[in-house]
């Protein structure tokens, strides 16, 4: 290892990806353009939820994620259904803050050998339930032998409805100040449900409604194509944190954030099992897959008609991109510019 | 355990493949069809080289490899930049034996963590070398956690060029009786390379022709796009060797194949290397990524006119899903019906 090398745990997830995404692009030399009536023209690369192209005849999105045991799942207290089901999610909600639909999805499973086929069978059941309520038919995959257990979900997202066929892509990079803030729903209840079933409490009571938003989120799909198609252009979803997810927006939009804690939206389940650690969890809890996104009053308004559960938590602001959570008073209570990252710095 | 449970290690891949397709066709329920100018129709679903669909301008392609640390390579013999070149050759030769051009790519890492940063520029400068020679620049991914290192790509590919933008994709299930089959170069190269540096032989002499046919494979793309726009149906890329992937050919077609051991191209180093096992690995060896295609005489003809290292093998005969390897005169040599399986059934 040469002196100045440091590994990826040292690098950190997102320097990471900046740094793999420069060294593609220092090294990539694009093949002559064939002859082609077919142009793909990209709209969006890497860095948003998804990436976008345009043809002829209208915009596809496309992205990935992958969810690996020990690190996404654990099958000790997550059904096989479940994993399915928030593997299949977590890229129709990419679509969804792209303001698409998930449309064709193919599966990589990286296999121990060990499973048995009818836990395997679970897991396709959940992916098909998911798929059956938000879109995105799997049309293809993969199987390798793994040491670790790993689902990879590739989707593609085609074009909002009829009459939109020029929709633009809702990406990071679109909030201006003055925008309001707004999220699609309630906060931190899957995060919370995740605490509540790796303590093995049981889903009774209060705790059941957590352990449900955990085990089975579902992502914005109409939401998001309402919002793309109705002049919002800066979506995201919230698979990392608000925080996480909120400071993505202001780097990739080079602006800053204020938003009040007593706005977050909350489920009151979240607030009665946790007392003291609500805001922390509505804050950086994860994997909820609601909607952030940012446009002007009027445009938060009329999507507030639409979907009463969108709520206004703040607003961008012009200066240095960070996040900043404000008290009743207007005062700042903590100011956040790090998130959700699978290899944290030292 | 249920008692008539199996594990994967006991199903198979195929069967397993096979069973999970019906598990989620039996538990989808297509959402009701949005009013959509933007109709997607698909056209080759689960069980071929990728997966496509016809919008308003064309037809997509899409489809998805994953490599795994241990399985699928090991950096103990494989640099970091031919473990990248592979992993995006195998989507790329996918999308050729559709036919089509590779257009956009997403990549999934799964990091234990301890890789350095410059072992993955390497993995990226050799996928960038990779698209720069074949097409399929990356426009996303993601970073997990994961024990096992593995590299999964998800890739689309676009319509062959102007004037063709009915081309249909080819497919396995194509061949028919009388169609000769031919592949678009040497054979076993790949595999008697790999067998080479597990061996720890020098790359040098013969052997070197040999190591590097498995350090970097061609996708066959310009001779898949003209076979699809020239009348081919079928075809398919062999990544897992002839007999298996030929095999498949045969079971999707309801037909059987005779080749003959003769004609099958070898590169004289693999015969001067591996004077008895040369057979085997022509027949048996994957990740060369040759093609396979079956046509009428004349079209094949016209082909290697076109590509002079297409070379017919056999023909496609009337019979029970069967691939027999025919001597000199034209006597059965062996009958193959397996083929390469990360998970053979015990």
């Amino acid at each position: 290892m040469p002196p100045n090398d440091k590994t990826v745990a040292e690098l950190g997830e997102f320097g990471l990806i900046d740094r793999l995404t420069a060294v593609f692009e220092a090294n990539f030399e694009p093949e002559p353009e064939p002859e082609s009536a077919f142009r793909l023209d990209l709209i969006v690369g890497n860095g948003d939820d998804a990436a976008a192209w345009e043809g002829p005849a209208g915009t596809t999105v496309f992205t990935c994620d992958a969810m690996v045991a020990g690190s996404h799942f654990d099958l000790s207290y997550s059904t096989p259904a479940d994993v399915g089901w928030r593997s299949m999610v977590s890229a129709q909600s990419d679509i969804a803050a792209m303001g698409f639909r998930p449309a064709y999805s193919t599966v990589t499973l990286g296999l121990t050998g060990n499973e048995t086929g009818s836990l395997l069978d679970e897991v396709y059941v959940g992916m098909a339930q998911a798929c059956s309520g938000f879109g995105g038919r799997i049309v293809g995959g993969d199987v390798v032998r793994s040491a670790t257990m790993f689902i990879s979900v590739a989707m593609v997202g085609s074009e909002s409805p009829v009459g939109h066929s020029s929709t633009l892509p809702m990406t990071r990079s679109g909030a201006k100040p003055g925008d309001l803030i707004a999220v699609t729903g309630p906060l931190g209840g899957s995060a919370g449900g995740l605490r509540l079933l790796m303590s093995g409490a049981s889903p009774s009571g209060p705790a059941k409604a957590l352990i449900d938003a955990h085990r089975r989120p579902e992502p914005s799909v109409a939401t998001g194509v309402w919002l793309a198609t109705n002049g919002v252009g800066c979506a995201v979803d919230i698979s990392d944190g608000l925080a996480a997810d909120l400071g993505r927006v202001c780097r990739a939009s080079n602006a800053a954030a204020a938003i009040q804690l007593a706005d977050l939206p909350v489920e009151p389940e979240l607030k009665a099992v946790f007392p003291d650690d609500w805001p922390e969890l509505a804050l950086g809890g994860g994997e909820g897959y609601q909607l952030l996104f940012t446009a002007p009053a009027e445009v938060v308004e009329a999507a507030l008609a639409m979907n009463p559960a969108i709520t206004p938590i703040g607003e961008i602001v012009a200066g240095e991109p960070q996040v900043t959570v404000l008290d009743k008073n207007g005062s700042p209570l903590t100011t956040l510019m790090s998130g959700h990252d699978h290899f944290p710095k030292r």
